[in-house]
């Protein structure tokens, strides 16, 4: 199965894709970077250094309240927009991209495993 | 700047971005790996390890003639079907995506630097 990922890329060297987007989503939800870090399975301190290198990629906060762990954080509306526009962006192009994956998908060879006799 | 970047996922592990068709790509004008790799500035071995990674993903050869480095090298159909589709999709993507790059680049705060003044 083939799926599409898409990426902003910012000069010189940020990425948001899919990964961002959800961290994004889940601290809107929560109010707290230290909860959205747990129901994604990640620390706190990579969440804190990927929000950190996106408040840098856009020289103004993304998301606000990331000094102390103690305090929420809240999503800037910059922060919104870019969950809401990488979103619309996504769904256009998974619709655009749907035949073109179905097709592609279905040329990949599955390696006959030792139970396929 | 703000720019859209798509990548394939093939489970497990392997993303065909802008790199990959690119190399494919010059596979296909060139004939050959190793003059692909020239023109875009990867070592013989890294462009070989990128078609081997991708043959593998497929099951199938997206390249052929890449077991030694005398010969020439050509894409299979499949091959020049990744082209074609991821093309598309980006062509697609790009257009839908626009609006919302030039709405996010906006709000990119340059830093002012030492000469700003």
């Amino acid at each position: 199965m083939i799926s599409l990922r898409l990426y902003l890329s910012i000069e010189p060297e940020t990425r948001i894709g899919p990964g961002k987007v959800r961290l994004l989503e889940e601290v809107g939800a929560s109010g707290s970077i230290s909860a959205a870090a747990r129901t994604l399975g990640m620390t706190y301190r990579r969440a804190w250094e990927l929000i950190h290198h996106m408040n840098e990629a856009f020289g103004q906060p993304i998301v606000t309240g990331t000094t102390g762990s103690l305090g929420g954080a809240e999503l800037t509306d910059v922060g919104r927009e870019i969950i809401t526009r990488y979103r619309e962006i996504e769904q256009q192009a998974l619709k655009a991209a749907e035949p073109h994956l179905a097709a592609l998908s279905g040329h990949i060879v599955a390696p006959s495993g030792p139970n396929d006799d």
